[in-house]
């Protein structure tokens, strides 16, 4: 359905001539820029750019133009990598009970909205196989035994084996109730994207929408952003606020933020899939 | 301009039966009710209620509504106030030397849009004298000596002496970058509104857009609240937030930020001033 | 899972004392109001009301509370109605072959979230059966032949009887892109609810977002409104925008588009299940 | 305070080469890039480019890098500018009696948020003489004579006159309540920007607040644009929304309104004067 492109994203030290070496690279092969974003980090005077390039109007396949680009890449200290639009990104969906976000990013699936191959969904509860399967998606239900920290760590190498052998790309907690141990995000570390269901820095943790109350705000949010060691604290990839009011009880803070949550997850989810997402430090740099 | 009206605000243990003692009270004199708004507090089973009634529709003034309502006060065990929109709250602004918000408030004052009496402009400063003279209000530099705390309680003791002389009603810290001494703030509850330059309660105390900036969110706020004896931890009256990206920097952040700033104080401001924010416990509930 | 409660909303041409004499006749039986709103339509002069009141407050069920309250109904002329929360609203769905109003309404359904029965759905292709039969909700294909009047309105009157065999409450056109007739509109007059994919009264009509993209607009936007004999120009209930810019294609939009359409159909839809939306001329009063 | 830098905008028929013949002129030259945007429109197949690059990366100044430029400009069909941001844009304010917007114009340029040159202030009141002639900026007076058509024609002529002997390069309705005839719009074609008190195309013309109440819409808002021939249905630059309710009187309107069309004109002005708005047909694109 969508036009066949390719997807340069690199980094690299930031100096005179990097964009004109590259575009002048893309136009000697005849290569047709659809889009093209840049930035340069004030801080490390890092340089970042993302250019999709159509398909069709290079004389070369994907695996040519990596090799093609490599002596650049090499003469800039570029950090890079080449995707291919024809090569879905295959995404490993973890949930638990609530299934706002499941249901949410299914139906942008099934719809043709989100262009991702989904191998399977994997789960701590049974209470969402019917569904999954009714999209003829396998679903995974991994028990996680509560107060055992053996059996956690377990069932959370069982889910990295589940994740390799369906060859994913990246793992979205789509509202999985769990904490994912340090390893297992350093493992993966700019693959696992979590919604938290508030506005990060603030109300981290546990309830988020109790701790909101309590404090008396005037809006609540979410925060799409990569799982890193230390918890909820990791580069955040995109957050949405909506604004509540003296009346609006925790039940009701729940019902508004599941809109903004799957929102939230869906507009982040979107980004990295399209490699719009690259990773400075704990920060992003979202080329929307 | 306005209507003439006066606004009964109160609060009360919850029971059945107040709305009909306040509403048949009301209508027995024949009162006109413009604007009604309750709510009872979840955790406390307080209740809040704001009424606004037209003075003509009375055949009495403020102060016999006063003494005719007082007998049902005392039966409710009611926290109750009248005021009178004919006796505008008379509203001492203090400021540093960013003037964004004092530039937006004045200018709602002067054109007629906020209904109050400036009897005073406070600042640490001389740097917005003219602007403030211009406006025929008078302005007064207290100093603030740095490193000095002796010297800065004799200037808050000096600034709470100024607002008692010039019959101050509340206080509103119009980006005033001092922090406001505990007794001051016991003193003067739910009278000092502050406008702090960030989503509380993400990045409260210094340079907050800094913050913002180094944790990377994708979006920053504004929040307006009563001062209390904990920094930046009073109840909130008022916030909101804007978009920003991965390109901005902080200044740029410092330039959105004012724009969310002002509007967000003139909002609570409004409110305090129309007696829509009625306080429970470190929350405020307003009655828009 | 909700609390077991009588909604009251009434409008009535407005005097002194109407607060009074509702909120007095609610205490004098017991009555605890969870909820109350009023508004004054000042070209009309008409008065509107809503109470939330607890079942269980009342010594009496919801058709004593009816019996009892229509002599106070008489004396000021009110157009009311009781509703009680124990008897969900049958709301028949419409739909074409976009199915994203049709799934997120389903899920908030499913969810619990959304307290009501779904008697059927109704659609003119046969794409969405799988889904809806899916929830154990039966799926009826109604055939609208193009560029036959007649065939189109026997379908309508097809779509009539089903409605009444099903019991309906209200009609929710959820992406059904066929224009209902008059006489369909005028029988149903505030039970039919669409949901427009622009921001009304902007493009109004056919295809909204190809409109939008031709003015070169810089936020799109989509309506909620009951359906009127006028097209797209029925009363507002619920609204919303989004930024958009220069580099959105009309595909784009569509995409952003969707989530604004189901976030405010869903909201509208919740309005009226709730009795919060009173109509006014061709305005709505929705009591939030 | 501002980094000194070139700002070149070009447009051209769409090709293969354009980014790398761009940049390898830029970095042929040692020219340091900061910023840079692209865009092709898709139905005129037309690209346009922004690039921000640091004066003092350039062995030239920018009369130079004209000429330097030319060449490259007239091989791909360009039209092109390059400007400097040592040279401040001259914006001629023209207001009648609401001053919202004025004040908020001249806070953002006497405290340099907007560095810009005031050369005068054009009013068909008097009003306003004595807030701006405190800035120091010269206030002329041009009576626009009601029901008096050659009167009127007059007085714009003379308003043309006054804005070229300020050397205006553009001219802003800071909420002008008469309408610019049509010669004048054509003369400065892209040069006159209006403030609109709706949400365009919505509520075009006269008392748009009032438009809005009668409708029933559930949000306002305000649109900058460039003026052409036809009233209010010019470029739009920059959109903005806020939410109202049914309580919301058409005063409540304009004074919620009032916020949005000052912070809606002040960024569209922004985005005039860093050369980011590029005219495509009656669209703009806007290189934020």
């Amino acid at each position: 359905m969508t036009e066949h492109r390719y997807t340069l994203t690199l980094s690299c030290p930031d100096r005179v001539g990097i964009v004109a070496a590259v575009s002048g690279f893309v136009a000697q092969h005849g290569g047709f820029i659809v889009e093209a974003s840049y930035h340069t980090d004030l801080e490390t005077q890092r340089f970042f750019m993302r250019q999709e390039i159509r398909a069709d109007s290079l004389p070369f396949d994907a695996a040519e133009l990596r090799s093609h680009f490599a002596p650049l890449a090499e003469k800039f200290h570029m950090t890079w990598r080449v995707s291919d639009s024809a090569v879905k990104k295959r995404v490993v969906l973890l949930v638990s009970k609530q299934d706002h976000c499941l249901n949410d990013l299914l139906h942008r699936w099934r719809s043709g909205e989100l262009e991702i191959d989904v191998p399977c969904v994997i789960s701590n509860h049974e209470d969402l196989r019917g569904f999954v399967e009714w999209h003829g998606i396998p679903f995974i239900c991994v028990d996680m035994p509560n107060n055992d920290e053996p059996g956690k760590a377990a069932a959370f190498d069982r889910i990295a084996v589940l994740f390799e052998q369906h060859r994913g790309d990246c793992m979205v907690l789509a509202r999985f109730m769990q904490i994912v141990p340090p390893d297992l995000c350093a493992c993966y570390a700019g693959r696992i994207i979590n919604i938290h269901h508030s506005f990060l820095p603030s109300f981290a943790g546990a309830r988020p929408y109790h701790q909101a109350y309590h404090r008396g705000v005037k809006l609540i949010g979410a925060t799409c952003h990569y799982v890193s060691d230390e918890l909820d604290a990791g580069p955040i990839i995109e957050q949405d606020t909506t604004r509540i009011d003296h009346g609006d009880t925790v039940e009701d803070m729940v019902r508004y933020g599941k809109d903004i949550e799957k929102n939230v997850l869906a507009r982040g989810l979107r980004y990295h899939i399209e490699d719009r997402v690259l990773i400075c430090g704990n920060k992003t740099i979202v080329f929307r």
